[in-house]
C-alpha cells in the first residue's frame, strides 16, 4: 500500500525558480504586491524579478510590464496580489506564457462563502488546464532561505536551516517567523498554505521526506481532509524525519470556530489523536511549544532514553525541574558512583552531586564545567538539563559559552534554561546564536525533552507495519458474505441490521458470541440448557417491542426446575403484552465476566476511504472499559484501521483497565489474547463491510478463557 | 478557632527601620556585605546606614564602625554578611545595643548538616534572648519598595506595588525579580525567607493579611511545617486576599531532592493539595506561571464568571484560544445578538462577529475598538482576551494603547496576547508600562484567567466554615470511650487494634456496619439469619490465622438448608486447619452493593496537630472508588479535618464515581446522604482518637438505602 502521488507536476519551479513575475506591484510600497516584490529583491534572490502592473511604465526604479505575457524572458513563477476578480485572468495569461507555478496571495475565495467557493473552483480549473502548480489562494506566500527567495509578504526572512515548515494559518506563520528571527532558528522551507486549492500538506510532506535539506518538518493544520493518505505517507517515511504537528480544534467550540473560519469540518479529534500516536507524529498544542519543539529536533541529537541529569546553581529550580521531569514521563538519571566521585573532586563540599546536581549559588561559569563533562560521559545519563539562575556572581554569558563548547564536544543532547528576564537574555541569545536549545522556563525545556524522547522510543520500537498482511486485509474490503443484504438495507435506508444478520456477520469474522437458541419449544430449550447452566432467558426484541416496563429477562438460572418455572413466567408475560400464546424465547449461556470491556468502531470519512486520495481517515477502533463505568472513567484507547495485532496490544495495554486483565491485586490473568482476537475480528468486519458507519460492542465480557460479545450494535450509512 | 500568633514581637523594625547597620562590608565591592550596603544606599533609603567592619576606618567614602555597639545612634535593623562562625557574636553585640531586627545573609547553617543545625539552634536562641526578630539565615534579604529599602543582595529593586512576595528559595526570588523588573510588576514586600530559623511564612501572612498595602500574596515554599496553623490563618483571612502558592515536591524524586536541599521533609502532596483546594489558595507550578498569576491578580479586577470573549486579528490563534479556554474549564461567551449587530456595523463584511471575534488580518488598531467597547458592555461576557498577531499592516503599539484606554474605562478584566517575538515586544512593553496583564503565549493568558475565575468562584461560594461546629468536634479530641484501651496498645507497640475493638469504636461514632454474630452454635446462627437472608459466613481471623489457601468464606447463602450445609463444611475446614472441633464462625448479613467506595484517613504530623503551633496538617480524609478499581482509576478526592458536611459533599461530588451515586444511565440514585454520614463519622473517629495514624474502609458498600463499612482497618502510631 505505497503512497502514490497522482499530481500534475513537481514543485521545482515554485521553490527554485530562475525568474519571478510579481503581478499587482504598485507605487504604494505598503501594498501587498509591493511588499512581495521588495521582499524578493531584499532577500537577495539571484534570479530575475519582474514587476507587473498595466498602469505603470516603471516601478521601484525598474521597468514594469503590462502583463506576464508582455515579459520577454521565460517566467518560472508568478506571484499574484491583484483583487480576487482579476486573479483568473492573470492565471490564464501566465498559463499562455507557460508559467509552471503560481502563488496567489489574494484573499476572497473559499473563506468568504458561496461566491468565493465558486471562484476558487474556477481558479483551480484554470491552474489545471494550464498545468500550473498553485500555492494559495489567501496565503502569505513562501520563503526558501536556501535560494534566498522570500516570495511572501512576511516582514522577515529566517536563516537557512533544516526545518520544512508549513501552515494553514498565515498568522501562525507570522508568529513562528517572528520568534524564529529573534532566536535564530533556521528553515529550509517556510510555506503558508492558505486555502490549499491545489498544493496541500501532502505535496509538501511527499517532497520534504525526499529532500535531504529537510531534517525536521513542522506543520500547523486546521483541517486534514485526506487523513488516510497522510497516514500512508508518514508510514512510508523510512528515513524517519520527525513530523511535528499542531492541529487545533480539540474542543467542540473550537471545531465550530474552524468551520466558520475555513469553511470545512475539523474532523474527529479522536481519529486524529489515534493517527498521531500510532505513527510517531509529534503533537504540539501551543505556538511556543511548537516553536521550541522544532528547535529541539533541529538543533539537538535525540536522547537515547528517558534519563535526565539536571545541573543547577540553585536548589529551588532543581526541585521544580525534578517535578516536571517526573510529570512528563521522564526519569531523573541515577548518577554513577564514578561520576559522583569525579564531580566531588571539582565541586565545593556544600555542592550536591546527587541529581539534581547543585553547584551552589556562588558558582562561576567554570564550576559548571566538571559536572557537564562528567555527565556527558556517564552512560546512565541520556540528556543534560543545565539551569542557571542569575545570582550575584553568576557569569551568564560565560556559562552559556561553556555549554556551547560542551555541546560541540559530545553527541549527547544538552538543554539550557536561563531563568529570569532582563539578565538571563544575554546568555540565552548566545545559546541561540550557537544553536543550543535554550529556554526561559523549565517546563518548556522538559516538554521538548519529553517529545524528543517519545519520538526516539517510537523509532526504536519500530513497530513492524507488516504492510503485506494489511494489504491482504484491505484487499477483501467490501467482500463480505452478506454484502448484498447490507447494501439492500442501505438502499432502503434501514440503518440497523437485524439481530440475526449482525450475528451471522459476527460469526463470519469469528467474534465469540454466547451460545444461544431461539425457540418456543420447552423441550428443545431444556435440551440446549442441559450442559450449559447457568443460563439466561429473555424475550426476543420483536416479541415485546417497546415494552420496557415488563420483566423480560431472567438471569442466573441454575437448573432445570428453575428454567421451567421462569420459562412459564416469561411466556405468560409475553402472552399478556403481545397477544401471542407461544412466543419465541431466547435462551443463552450465562457468561461469567471478571471484567467487561467495550469495543467500538467509527468511520471518519466516506465508505471509499480506502481508495487513494479519498477523504477522511477510515475506521477507528476503540477499546476500553465497558459496562456502567464506560462514561464514568472514559478509559479508552484507539487505533486506526488497518492495525497490526501489536498495535491493538499497545492500545489495549494503554487502557487503565488492562491492569485488571493482567491480573491486578493477586487475581488471575484474564484472556488478553481473546480480547486481541476480538479486536482483529472487529477490524476484519469493518473492512469486509465498509458500509458500517459505526459498531458498538458493550459489554464484551472477559473471563479467564473467553472474550464474549454479549451485545453488538451496528449502524450503517 | 482563631489563629493567635504567639510570637515575640512585630516585624515593624525589620521592614520599616529608621537606621540600618550592615555588618561585613568590605573594600571589595563584589562581596555580599558590600553589595548589600550599596543596594541600601542606591535604592534611595531615607534612614541612616552604617557600614561595620573592624578592619576599616572608612568604607565607600563614609565612616566605618568596629562593631554595631560602636555606633552612637539608635540602630533598628542589622544586616549580617560575615562568615557563619562570627554571626552569633555579631547578634549578641547587636542585642546589647537593643537592635530589634536582623537579616542574616550568611549561609552555612541548617542546610549544611549537623554542625550547621547546631549553629542555627544557637543563633535562634541568641535572637530570642535579645528579642531580635530574625530573617534567614541563608537568605537573599528583603526589599521594601514602599520605603525604598533594598536590604538584599539582589541585583535590582522592583517598583512599588500591591504584592507581598515571599520565597524559601533565593534563586526563585532572583528569577521573579528579574522578570518583575523587565515587566514593571510592583511589590509592597519582597522577602527571601532562607532557612526560616525565626521568621517564617506564618509571620508574613499574618502581617500581610492585615496590611492594606498588600492586595495579593505570592509564596514559594519548599516546606510547610505548621500546616494546620497555615490553614487556620488562611481561613481567618476575611478580606480575602488571594494567596498564590508554589510548592514544588510533588514527585517522589523531588521530595528526595528537597530533603537533601533543605534538610526537611516535604510533607505529603495529597495533604497540601487538599489544603489548597479547600481554602481557595491558588496553586502555581512554574516560575512564569507564578509570575503571570501575580500579575493578573495585581493588575486586573476578577472576572465575574467563566465566559471569555476572544478578539483576534487572525483565525488560527482564535481557534487555539478556543481550545485552551475549553481545556481550562472556562467557556466561550455567547455574544448577545445586540452586541453582534453593534460590532457588525463597525467591522468589514469578511470579519466574524461570532466568538472568537475575527477582525481580520488587515485590521488597523482602530478596528479593535468597536468589539472591545461592545464586549465590555455585554453582560454575557466576563472577561476579554485580545489577541494580536503581527501582520503586514498591524499597528502593534497603537493597538496596545487602545487596549490600555479600554481597560481604564471599564471594570471588566481584559487580557492581551501579542504573539511572536521581535515585533510583538514593543506592544507588550507598553501594556506592562500601563499595568495591563499581557502575555507572549495564549496558554499563559488562559491559565491566568482560569485561576482568577476559580478564585472568584471560591469567594462567591463562600463555603460557610461553621467554625463553632468544628470547634465542638475538635473539643472532644482525645475523649473517646476506648481511649485508654487504645493508649495501652500504643504503649505496647501493638499498632493494629483488634477487630472487636475497631467494631466498638466504629459503633461509637455511628458507622453503619453489617449486622453479624460470632458463634459456634448452629441454632443461634440459624435464628440470627432467619430474616436476614442472603447471608455470608466466614471463619474468624483468629481461627485460621495465616491460612490463605483454605476456603473460609461462603457468600450468597439464600436459605436455611444452604446455611446448614455451608456451616458444616466450614466447621470441618476449621477443624482440619486449627485443630479445634467447634470453632467460632462469623455470620453476617450480605450487603447488596450497587457501588463500592473507599473512605480513608491519614494523619500528616503528630497526634498533637490540633494544638496551636504544632507541625503538620492533621488528618486528611480520602473518599473515592473502592474495590478492585481502587488502584486502576485512582479516583479519589480529599479534605482536611475538620471539614463541614458541605466540604465532604464537594469532595464526594468531585469524584468521577459520584456520577453512579447520582444515578447514571437511568439507574436509581444511591444513598449519598449515608455516604456523607459515614464521612462525618470517620472524621469524628479520628478526632476522638488522634492516636489513629491511618484508617482504611475498603470497601464501603453503597446501595439505595445504606452505606455499610464491610472492612475497617486501623493503624496506630
Amino acid at each position: 500500500m505505497n503512497f502514490i502521488r497522482k499530481r500534475m507536476g513537481s514543485l521545482e519551479k515554485l521553490f527554485n525558480p530562475s525568474s519571478v513575475a510579481v503581478v499587482g506591484v504598485s507605487e504604494d510600497p505598503t501594498k501587498l504586491g509591493s511588499v512581495l516584490f521588495s521582499n524578493i529583491i531584499d532577500s537577495g534572490f539571484k534570479g530575475k524579478v519582474y514587476p507587473v502592473n498595466p498602469k505603470h511604465e516603471k516601478l521601484f526604479g525598474v521597468k514594469a510590464y503590462k502583463s506576464v505575457s508582455a515579459i520577454k524572458g521565460k517566467i518560472d513563477l508568478v506571484a499574484i496580489a491583484v483583487p480576487a476578480k482579476f486573479v483568473i485572468d492573470v492565471m490564464k495569461d501566465a498559463g499562455r506564457k507557460r508559467v509552471r507555478a503560481a502563488i496567489v496571495i489574494t484573499a476572497g475565495f473559499k473563506e468568504v462563502g458561496d461566491d468565493g467557493i465558486e471562484l476558487e473552483k474556477q481558479l483551480l480549473e484554470t491552474a489545471k488546464r494550464y498545468k500550473i502548480r498553485l500555492l494559495g489562494p489567501n496565503c502569505l506566500g513562501m520563503i526558501n532561505p536556501m535560494t534566498d527567495l522570500n516570495a511572501s509578504f512576511a516582514a522577515s526572512t529566517p536563516e537557512k536551516g533544516k526545518i520544512g515548515f508549513l501552515s494553514q494559518s498565515g498568522a501562525f506563520c507570522t508568529a513562528i517567523l517572528d520568534m524564529a528571527v529573534e532566536k535564530n532558528l533556521g528553515f529550509s522551507y517556510f510555506v503558508s498554505l492558505g486555502n490549499k486549492a491545489d498544493i496541500d500538506e501532502l505535496d509538501l510532506l511527499d517532497m520534504w521526506y525526499k529532500d535531504e535539506n529537510v531534517k525536521v518538518i513542522g506543520a500547523y493544520l486546521e483541517e486534514i481532509s485526506k487523513g488516510k493518505d497522510m497516514v500512508d505517507l508518514v508510514r512510508s517515511n523510512d528515513n524517519r524525519k520527525p513530523l511535528i504537528m499542531f492541529k487545533p480544534g480539540k474542543s467542540l467550540s473550537a471545531m465550530k470556530a474552524i468551520s466558520s473560519h475555513t469553511g470545512s469540518m475539523a474532523g474527529s479529534t479522536e481519529t486524529f489523536q489515534a493517527a498521531i500516536k500510532q505513527n510517531g507524529i509529534i503533537e504540539s498544542n501551543e505556538v511556543n511549544e511548537m516553536f521550541y519543539t522544532m528547535m529541539g529536533f533541529a538543533w539537538s541529537p535525540l536522547p537515547k532514553g528517558p534519563r535526565v541529569a539536571v545541573v543547577t546553581n540553585a536548589g529551588g529550580p532543581g526541585i521544580i525541574a525534578t517535578d516536571e521531569i517526573a510529570e512528563h514521563g521522564l526519569e531523573m538519571a541515577e548518577i554513577s558512583a564514578k561520576s559522583k566521585r569525579a564531580m566531588r573532586n571539582f565541586l565545593p563540599p556544600t555542592a550536591s552531586v546527587e541529581n539534581p546536581i547543585d553547584v551552589i549559588g556562588d558558582a562561576l561559569a567554570q564550576r559548571y564545567r566538571a559536572p557537564i563533562d562528567v555527565l556527558m560521559q556517564d552512560e546512565n545519563v541520556d540528556s543534560i538539563l543545565v539551569i542557571l539562575t542569575p545570582q550575584l556572581v553568576t557569569q551568564i554569558e560565560e556559562t552559556a559559552k561553556l555549554i556551547i563548547s560542551s555541546a560541540k564536544l559530545y553527541e549527547k543532547p544538552i538543554y539550557a534554561v536561563f531563568l529570569g528576564g532582563k539578565y538571563a537574555k544575554t546568555g540565552l541569545q548566545r545559546l541561540y546564536d550557537n544553536k543550543i536549545p535554550a529556554f526561559l522556563y523549565i517546563q518548556d525545556a522538559v516538554k521538548v525533552i519529553e517529545k524528543m524522547h517519545t519520538y526516539q522510543a517510537y523509532c526504536k520500537k519500530a513497530i513492524a507495519m507488516d504492510d503485506k498482511k494489511k494489504d491482504a486485509l484491505v484487499k477483501n474490503r467490501g467482500k463480505g458474505k452478506y454484502q448484498k443484504e447490507l447494501q439492500k438495507l442501505v438502499k432502503n435506508k434501514v440503518l440497523n441490521p437485524s439481530e440475526s444478520l449482525v450475528q451471522k456477520m459476527a460469526e463470519e469474522v469469528g467474534i465469540d458470541l454466547p451460545e444461544q437458541i431461539i425457540s418456543n419449544d420447552l423441550k428443545e430449550i431444556l435440551h440446549f440448557a442441559e450442559d450449559r447452566y447457568p443460563v439466561v432467558i429473555k424475550a426476543t426484541t420483536e416479541s415485546i417491542a417497546h415494552k420496557t416496563d415488563v420483566k423480560a429477562l431472567y438471569l442466573n438460572i441454575k437448573d432445570e426446575q428453575e428454567l421451567i418455572s421462569n420459562f412459564e413466567k416469561l411466556q405468560a408475560t409475553i402472552a399478556k403484552v403481545s397477544k401471542t400464546k407461544t412466543a419465541e424465547i431466547l435462551v443463552q449461556e450465562q457468561i461469567e465476566a471478571d471484567e467487561s470491556l467495550l469495543i467500538g468502531a467509527n468511520r471518519d470519512g466516506g465508505a471509499d476511504v480506502y481508495e487513494d486520495g479519498s477523504k477522511g481517515f477510515g475506521h477507528l477502533i476503540v477499546i476500553g472499559k465497558g459496562g456502567i463505568y464506560t462514561e464514568v472513567y472514559k478509559d479508552f484507547q484507539t487505533t486506526l484501521v488497518p492495525s497490526t495485532r501489536t498495535e491493538f496490544e499497545n492500545a489495549l495495554y494503554s487502557t487503565k483497565v488492562s491492569k485488571i486483565l493482567r491480573g491486578a491485586r493477586g487475581m488471575e490473568k484474564l484472556a488478553v489474547n481473546k480480547v486481541l482476537d476480538a479486536l482483529e475480528a472487529v477490524q476484519k468486519l469493518v473492512l469486509l463491510y465498509p458500509e458500517i458507519e459505526s459498531l458498538d460492542i458493550n459489554p464484551i465480557m472477559i473471563n479467564k478463557k473467553r472474550a464474549v460479545a454479549v451485545d453488538i450494535k451496528i449502524f450503517l450509512k
